[in-house]
């Protein structure tokens, strides 16, 4: 399928430039202007030039890509300078780039990743990404999805009660994201969930665009130095863009990542941030790039080393538990999942990616005194600063 | 722990018996009304003995129970006609009914409900009951609940929302009700939940009362006997109080139990209803008993009759999916989980005592052509009537 769409993609392109370069010579020949025909000529081969560049790079980018882009690449070309045309692109390529990370690391047993390109009917459309029942990985899902239309009045209520003040009740709206949870089998290897979204809604009064996203991590045993190297390399990536981000982002991902009836956060926590608007459009694209681009080396690192650890029934049982209490979250609170599903025509396959093949929940399972469960839990109820700011 | 309670009771109940007759004596003599002395001790005979006999008929019947019921003895004998007593009686009777016939079913490797009898510091409290790992029943959970206190905002907004249009914010409320699931082993064993609650809310205005319920049954392949008798059971017992009401609680559970992003009932319905305040209190209490009293009829021949059926993996895997679904439905749709986590101080592991043991998703999972697994999603997807009304 992929290589279908790629096909048809350089189709269309060929066929533009061909009809473009007829309709250049026959407007020359009718008005009979041949000083300027050799201008324009001149000129043509230029622009033609600095657009052929263009048109490869980004063929040799989409080549890249898991699959072809949701927005057709002429319009692609067409709104190279849109925030939305590089929002697509850095989805597709942070998709690409951690599907291949993950694959390298089921070298023993080598598992491709399922690759599913979908379409909405209401506009746009997804790529979705999964190993399931892998080797290393139990259950990885990366999904990208495209989607623009019409907000429906429930999800704009919804934006509301967040503190946006919109006008109007059906608005159009483009949102682009991409968004991953990755299950490992092994269960001193963390589950890791990462998502990164930009939005524009058009309302009465304008355009209001922000961004939004974060990354996490879920251990199922804590490893200090593991955390310390994951919150450390999360830092690192805001820190280029200024030292107030990770605090803040730190602070607010503990915030979110909250099972009030439990009384615990779900994991050790990252970065976590919506609503992100300052301090303009570019800077904000760049701080979203930096982060989406230190996923990999926050978390691969932590799968090379303990993909191979040795467990045995008790560990597994421990995992499915705290997998089980993952699902709560998701299902109970988690905005991204409700706003999903509520969304009409919403592809509930790939909303429901991010839940573990098998999860467990057991009647007042409780860890016992002095355990490495207990610790985690300890952890879990009284989030720590991983490094110093 | 039961045994403690029950001896508790019975000591207040002498105290309280001893006491009444000396300040009887005491009274005659102080009086000097000798004439008068005969014709009381007479009545007072009479009225000791009606009032013995029904503190003996509350003794016997609380002796049958799981537990200690959460109003106290004298409580429940002051207040005897009160709908909440009659109610929290009646809970706290089908609750040990119940858990004996589960525990019958579980005679080969005889395993017994764990009993849990909990407070709630804001007031009331419960009695939940739990198997886990039986061999029968891989999770079964029989709960009862008398809860009281002033209704947080949130939930008088969510009573609100369903239509009730109380005057204030924050109203003294009175709650009582048992819910129950039972996860069974066997994949040809039906899942079964019921749950009978009654509403009792202060408002400015006066009191307002409700009784709400259901039961349902969510199987994992379809057996149309089983339906058939189980329906057919339901209806038996609405009957008995109107031809009305089946039809009506039988549309009403198909509608409720729905998973909408995924165009899917839970199961194969059975009987909801909720904001129950007609004819009047003693009658609709009478048709809640009914409903409450088919529960056992109408699941446990299911039971014999499928728990040692033969299966293999496959159809524990389809079980597990299914019961991921019933995952998806309790955690993002059902009304009264999300009351519960969302009421401060609420008993999480009783509430989430209905999740099963284990819980499978797959990405894009779909049933074969023509396999028993489809003719169940078939019929999730377009409920029918299995009993003519």
């Amino acid at each position: 399928m992929f290589g279908k769409f790629l096909i048809m993609g350089y189709t269309r392109f060929r066929r533009r430039v061909i009809r473009n370069t007829v309709t250049s010579v026959k407007w020359v020949m009718k008005n009979k202007q041949f000083p300027l025909f050799v201008l324009a000529g001149g000129l043509f081969t230029n622009e033609a030039h600095a657009q052929g560049k263009q048109q490869q790079d980004l063929n040799s980018l989409i080549k890249s890509f898991m699959a072809e882009p949701l927005t057709s690449r002429s319009v692609l070309e067409k709104d190279a300078d849109e925030m939305r045309t590089k929002m697509e692109l850095l989805i597709m390529r942070i998709q690409a780039e951690f599907c291949h990370a993950i694959e390298k690391e089921e070298n023993e047993f080598p598992t491709k990743f399922r690759v599913d390109r979908w379409t909405r009917d209401d506009g746009g459309g997804g790529v979705t990404c999964i190993i399931q029942d892998g080797h290393v990985f139990e259950k990885a899902g990366v999904n990208v999805s495209v989607v623009h239309g019409t907000l429906p009045p429930g999800a704009v209520a919804q934006m509301k009660s967040r503190g946006r003040e919109f006008k109007g009740d059906s608005l159009p709206f483009y949102a682009l994201g991409i968004s991953s949870v990755i299950h490992p089998r092994n269960p001193y290897v963390p589950t890791i969930h990462f998502n990164y979204r930009y939005f524009e809604v058009k309302t009465d009064t304008g355009v209001e665009w922000w961004f939004g996203g974060g990354t996490d991590l879920t251990p199922y045993y804590l490893n200090e130095k593991d955390a310390v190297h994951f919150h450390s390399t999360l830092k690192r990536a805001c820190d280029k863009h200024g030292a107030e981000w990770y605090p803040k982002f730190k602070a607010w991902c503990d915030k979110y990542f909250s099972i009030p009836h439990r009384g615990e956060r779900r994991g050790i926590g990252g970065i976590f941030f919506d609503d992100l608007d300052e301090p303009n459009k570019e800077s904000a694209f760049n701080f979203v790039t930096s982060c989406a681009e230190a996923v990999i080396p926050s978390y691969i690192p932590l799968v090379q080393q303990h993909k191979t650890d040795g467990y045995g029934l008790k560990e597994r049982e421990w995992q499915l538990l705290r997998r089980g209490r993952y699902v709560e979250f998701n299902l109970i609170y988690d905005r991204g999942t409700k706003f999903g599903l509520y969304t009409p025509g919403a592809r509930y396959e790939s909303i429901l990616m991010s839940l573990p093949l098998t999860a467990r929940w057991e009647y007042m399972h409780s860890p016992t005194k002095g355990s490495e469960e207990l610790k985690l839990t300890e952890i879990l109820k009284n989030p720590k600063d991983w490094v110093s700011c």
